[in-house]
């Protein structure tokens, strides 16, 4: 069986437990790190629970400063020592990070500990014993952060902080529409409860590494393309240009608002190939030319603003063509006279 | 007489008004356009009062096309035409833009028209008939904001958003320390009355023109050093490269962030030459090491966190040299063994 909790449920599901498991999902971002190790503190420091973290593998550098010590190897027998499992910003089974040892499709049901899934992707099909999903949060952090408001204990300050992360870079720090009243109020509590925002803003935006800074200057200088009037800019990144400044796309989240930040663009692409196809990310910046349907038209996907796709059997100058022509009809060829 | 009002006080005494002149400081930023602007569109729509805003000098482009039309210049006769002045982010009279026909510093008293000052700068000192100065406001706008919520009238989605900009602008989009509870709680309100965050984002920071992009790039690949281990990073900004990409500085508030932003770097600083002195802008990212001491000592002013210094008699390698002993010793030179 399976149930719908509410905020206040979940907190006092969680005040009853004693000994809690936190898991997030693979290849852990901003939200899954800051929600799952700002409840480990909540959990520990304000309701006195044994509370463990599990991270198979290593978290992105700049954020383990904010996180101290974790576990990185689980057992079925261990999972079966605790009273709960607590899935944060998880939204399906398969991408469940525990680790060789347990299947995460069968976790929620084999391990005879119980889970609950707390989660803001509208798509969640984890089916935990329990389950709050959110879709309107604009992080897990800040479901983490309205079940401890819930429970009106006290709000560790590095609970505070780290849940602050979350939601800082799940909103761009604000950036992104899903920035609502409600993700304010909340921020504006842990915030009040003593939330450390230059750390926050340092680790999250001020953590470049200077290899990066090089990758993108030369990107800039040599590949990036303008057309329709500046309307559509791109840019192909070649594999040399990976290997002369050593960087790996996986730290390449920010390198796309190099084109977008530019002024008079609607649409902006960049891709690369990895094996043997394109990665092809896309943004709009302008609600009337949405880049959803036409990522979705080449077997792409994503949102209407942010999409993306995975091209094969082409070179990079089909990728370049074919992209050209897709824009032009998006943005109205017409227009060009 | 020289009265302070609280917020409520000051939304009763504007809701008495029938014709309003809203004045701001000179060269308007983000703050000054929005405070501005949103004040006319809230009392124009929900209070039916008649209102005016004059800018003598264009706004930055980017802004144009949220804000509409706008008186540009004023007479002495003009101002005893209006009952209120209301001025908003102006901390002294001689920045108030009224353009030349008017005395800005007598502007309060010899007009006839009393003067209500609403402003978030700590020195403030306008000393107008009326003053509402409120330093732990981060933005001008958040306080025309907190005044349009104390009248309980309904506030117009375009007020609501030149105020968002305001505040997005004056925060750094909430990454400066200026970023309170208080701040985002206002903000969320913003947001429930219809605030366009996409429209306020893409203007203040997705509409850098191309030959900013260029200059940056530039300046990042032959212009960029590093000292003490990269703890420490600057750039000279030669004269002929402002030349070549016909850049100007007063667009380049965020060019030394593209420093700024690099892992590890504890202090940055970029200095270029204007007229016959060199202009030096410095941030710390380390509240340990302070950069508003350091400017002090060479004559400068500003914050902790981000000060600048004005140095005559100096060529560019002195300059150098000078900000090198400097931060070395802020630093702490000993950590260098």
């Amino acid at each position: 069986m399976s149930e719908a909790l509410s905020i206040p449920e979940a907190a006092a599901l969680l005040l009853e437990q004693k000994r809690i498991l936190i898991l997030t999902h693979e290849r852990p971002d901003g939200d899954a790190i800051g929600s799952s190790f700002g409840m480990r503190e909540f959990l520990r420091e304000s309701c006195g629970c044994e509370v463990d973290v599990v991270l198979p593998t290593p978290p992105p550098t700049r954020y383990l400063e904010l996180i101290g010590d974790y576990k990185t190897t689980l057992t079925p027998e261990e999972v079966a020592g605790y009273n709960l499992i607590l899935l944060l910003d998880c939204a399906n089974r398969e991408r469940i990070a525990c680790g060789p040892a347990v299947d995460p499709v069968l976790l929620p049901e084999l391990s005879g500990t119980p889970m609950l899934n707390v989660d803001h992707h509208g798509g969640n099909n984890v089916n935990a014993r329990w389950n709050l999903v959110v879709p309107r949060a604009a992080a897990a952090s800040q479901l983490a952060a309205q079940i401890a408001i819930a429970t009106e204990l006290q709000i560790p300050k590095r609970a505070a902080t780290l849940w602050l992360l979350g939601i800082v870079t799940d909103t761009g720090a604000f950036r992104f529409s899903n920035t609502l009243g409600n993700t304010l109020r909340v921020t504006a509590d842990l915030l009040d409860n003593g939330a450390d925002l230059e750390r926050v803003v340092n680790a999250a935006y001020y953590s470049k590494p200077l290899n990066q800074q090089h990758f993108e200057t030369e990107l800039l200088e040599t590949q990036e393309k303008l057309a329709f009037d500046g309307r559509y800019i791109y840019a192909y990144i070649p594999d040399e240009l990976f290997a002369k400044h050593n960087f790996d796309m996986r730290d390449g989240e920010g390198v796309i608002d190099l084109l977008r930040e530019v002024a008079g663009t609607k649409v902006v692409a960049l891709y690369y190939r990895k094996g043997d196809s394109f990665k092809v990310s896309l943004r709009s910046k302008d609600q009337r030319y949405p880049v959803g349907p036409l990522a979705r038209s080449l077997g792409g996907g994503g949102h209407e603003m942010a999409a993306g796709i995975t091209l094969r059997e082409m070179d990079h100058n089909q990728v370049e063509a074919l992209l050209l022509e897709k824009v032009a009809a998006l943005l109205g060829d017409r227009e060009q006279d």
